[in-house]
């Protein structure tokens, strides 16, 4: 059993934001996250994207912004359960919540805060009867090493920039890519569907428009596709495809913390507006783009904010009666758990009028 | 008359922050400050102390924070105007407020948005019936530039770290130096305690200790004060001096916004929650440090966010019933009105799965 003072639920920006706000009041964390690495969304969907919007940061690359906060909280040396699914919640006579991912691990606190963001982001599937028997066996809904598909045949379904890039850039790696959409235009960036034209027209993409991919085929491993065409009369075609990606993008599931007995609203988590950001279970908090109340806006910086309110609530459940003033890290400094100490030098302060 | 759509009381870090919460939704902003740069106390009082509580920053000095926030929001080129204080709000027929500034600017906006911080900051005076009488004549509360104290006597008051280092620091500056405090201990870092003694004992510092200037003599400039001992048996001291400089802290006033008919509570304005920061003035909202409201922290975290969260209700009273559609940065970059425009490369798009 994992024993921390707050134990939070989901480790991008706002959650890993949380140790650091906590770390300030001597409050020790741990956060659980289903995606291998800490930073969720910005780690895992769009890490070489920049954001525009974080204060004082002109620009900054997704995957920077969660470096940056990594080595911001790393003073209070959090604990991470990464790879693994929050599925329960149970409050205990002490008090004190228990919290058991899929796997079994096991988590006990004072203080539940879920910055789950949109949730665990699943990808869309297109309805094929037997896709779920060739995941794993062909059948991949994301592309994370482009080398699996050297050399081999690979069919990419989908109209949207993810479709249209992956088909231009595998089209040098595969032996074969056919691009399968079910319009004639594509939602993609225009020089994307030039190139891709242009490839088509060049043979080294076969492209199938207004057409649908309907059936797999295969024994152990997937060994071919059926595309149909909208229009009937134009049929079927039986195309051979060691690998099928569907990119019809990703879609958020709030996922087994629906069912945890909070009040949701529209795929969302109800809290008490900017008092402490509590849910309607005492001792459990939602902050970041998870959470929703009358003016909420789902910006990372926001996150930033309510997380720094909701610790101060924090600190009362784990500290019961105890008081604690708040310093300015200008005058106070900052106390890691590490033993590091950062203030300023003092010539700094002799600098000072 | 200077015409805006916000117009921003204050330009510390939420106030210039809100000029770029602003610009995304197309509102344009103008700010006004009674200190002669952008950046409140950050640039003005400690420009060189490091700050570790801004997210994703794990150490960023005050000025550089401003410096960046500026960076940040040069695409949307606000207004300014510095050095002058705000003096008078007047709600005009047309639903629009004038702001007039101390030295007769005239602003008008459909929306005012105080970023005051802690107010203006206002050092905190001795009592000595003729203190006035010698301002800008030989008695100044700050030191902004050493060199004018060169060769120079000079008496300093206080007991913490601002006369402690400046008495040290200009030890070497000035022709004489003396340091008068009214009690024997002093509140300053230990090593400026211990450098200030070394310096009195080697004669390079005069220390009066459980003293206070009481007289200030002079013609049309300071010549002398007198320095009296709590103990009356000791007596009085007539010290030569071109300059006196109380140190006693910055003591932050509201000032003239606290006659504007905003609700003020404990020195600080009113705002209804995390709803969007409006006070009982409609179209005028209270935003940072200067604003209360339950489970306020003041923080500047906080300020960005309420910063952000005010300019989307902003957005109504520029634009009554147009509906305004929030995109993230990630998605759809940022227009600046200077025509510049930033947005995720195209090859950064591509390597997305």
């Amino acid at each position: 059993m994992i024993q921390t003072d707050i134990l939070i639920i989901g480790a991008g920006p706002t959650g890993l934001f949380t140790v650091f706000e906590a770390g300030l009041l001597q409050l020790k964390c741990h956060l659980i996250d289903a995606l291998p690495q800490p930073g969720g969304q910005c780690a895992e969907i769009y890490p070489k994207k920049p954001i525009y919007d974080i204060p004082a940061y002109p620009e900054i690359l997704a995957g920077d912004l969660v470096d940056r906060l990594m080595e911001q909280i790393r003073p209070f040396n959090p604990g991470f359960t990464l790879g693994e699914r929050a599925e329960t919640l149970e409050k205990q006579e002490d008090g004190q919540f228990v919290v058991t991912t899929n796997r079994g691990t096991r988590h006990k606190a004072p203080v539940v805060v879920i910055a789950g963001g949109l949730g665990s982001f699943e990808p869309r599937k297109p309805q094929i009867d037997n896709l779920a028997d060739f995941e794993d066996r062909g059948v991949s809904y994301m592309v994370r090493d482009p080398e699996v598909f050297r050399d081999k045949k690979v069919v990419i379904a989908g109209g949207g920039d993810s479709a249209l890039d992956w088909s231009i850039f595998l089209a040098d790696v595969a032996a074969e890519v056919s691009l399968v959409h079910r319009r004639n235009e594509f939602r993609g960036a225009l020089d994307s569907v030039e190139k891709a034209s242009a490839l088509a027209a060049a043979g080294k993409i076969r492209l199938y428009t207004e057409a649908q991919v309907t059936r797999l085929y295969g024994d152990a491993h997937l060994e071919a596709v059926v595309v149909s065409y909208n229009d009937q009369e134009r049929g079927e075609s039986y195309v051979e495809a060691d690998h099928f990606i569907p990119l019809f993008g990703l879609s958020p599931k709030l996922g087994p913390i629906g069912d945890w007995g909070l009040e949701i609203e529209r795929n969302a988590i109800k809290v008490n507006n900017a008092y402490d950001y509590q849910t309607n279970i005492p001792g459990v908090y939602a902050i970041g783009d998870v959470n929703t109340y009358p003016g909420k806006l789902k910006l990372i910086l926001s996150g930033f904010h309510e997380a720094a309110v909701m610790c101060q609530s924090a600190y009362q459940v784990v500290n019961p009666g105890k008081r604690y003033v708040m310093k300015y890290t200008t005058v106070g400094g900052v106390t890691g758990f590490d033993g590091s100490k950062k203030e300023a030098k003092k010539e700094v302060i002799q600098a000072i009028a």
